[in-house]
């Protein structure tokens, strides 16, 4: 592979790992604060990011040794809708800035299982923003956000409130694959 | 907090996400190559580092805001005596270098719950690379290694195999506390 794509899925990783956790930390924050849903959306997304980290991991699994990685990460530990706001920005800046780097250099080295892994990944944080959106939204006006079931697809991170998708949207995986939050 | 512990805490972070996800990778590889039990020891000590990462984010739940974080973290997806090798470096490296440098700072700044979370995380990480060494010898050995259960301390990360421990030996945390894998 590689060395500036390797670099960068070595970065995505970083990222996605740190977001795994985050999203965890602010999960039992939600829950403690009275909003369940917003924990199960929290949890639920906190596992797409595991899928993404898994995946770039797998694409550079040659890649063995030792590294310095460097990823943007969010930090702090606020009320739930400061929490929610940060993963918003957070979505944001994967959708609009790391991935469409990242994305053009591995095509431009035309790495093939790089573009794959980080193109699942752009898709899906697009509906995490948009999810966190309206959690964000119920809960600044005091209430849980409307999502009972939270359903998340193993393959590419894709996530749907209150329903799985007969075909994943994103990948095409079938509904039966959804994991269910 | 002091800017350096506070940078130092991200870093921890950083890594502790990353070793946390690597190991779930490996977990999975171990159970596909027929160990099941180290599948299970990689699972737990997975668990164990997200213990770390939550503590070191709560420990700066007031340092708000989105960061570059750099930090180390070992890459590769090998044979399990391979990937328990990496494992072994990771752990030691954490012992050796990356907290005692950590924690002389954190020391040096009168950063108590640095210096709190850090203290569990570097004792934790003895046993970590021990209990890996312990696996390693077992699948070089062709077999899978005797840990038919392995509890975790949910408050420092400790990990036991085969039983816990009247009292964690670093945190004190109760037997009933533990969770097991
Ligand atoms: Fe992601
Ligand atoms: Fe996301
Ligand atoms: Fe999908
Ligand atoms: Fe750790
Ligand atoms: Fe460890
Ligand atoms: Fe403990």
């Amino acid at each position: 592979m590689n060395a500036m794509t390797a670099q960068n899925l070595r970065s995505a990783f970083g990222g996605e790992s740190q977001a795994h956790m985050r999203y965890l930390v602010w999960a039992n924050k939600a829950e403690k604060e009275g909003f369940p849903n917003v924990g199960r959306l929290f949890k639920a997304i906190s596992f797409a990011e595991q899928v993404h980290a898994t995946g770039h991991f797998k694409a550079m699994k040659d890649e063995s040794g030792d590294f310095q990685v460097t990823a943007g990460a969010g930090f702090g530990l606020g009320t739930t809708s400061e929490n929610l706001q940060g993963a918003i920005n957070g979505e944001n800046f994967e959708v609009e800035q790391m991935y469409p780097a990242y994305i053009a250099v591995a095509e431009l080295q035309n790495e093939k299982a790089a573009i794959q892994s980080m193109k699942f990944a752009i898709e899906a944080e697009k509906v995490h923003a948009n999810l966190y959106s309206e959690a964000k939204e119920a809960v600044d006006g005091g209430k849980d956000v409307d999502f009972s079931e939270v359903y998340v697809c193993p393959i590419c991170g894709y996530v749907e409130a209150n329903g799985a998708p007969d075909k994943c949207p994103i990948c095409g995986a079938k509904k039966e694959m959804f994991i269910k939050y």
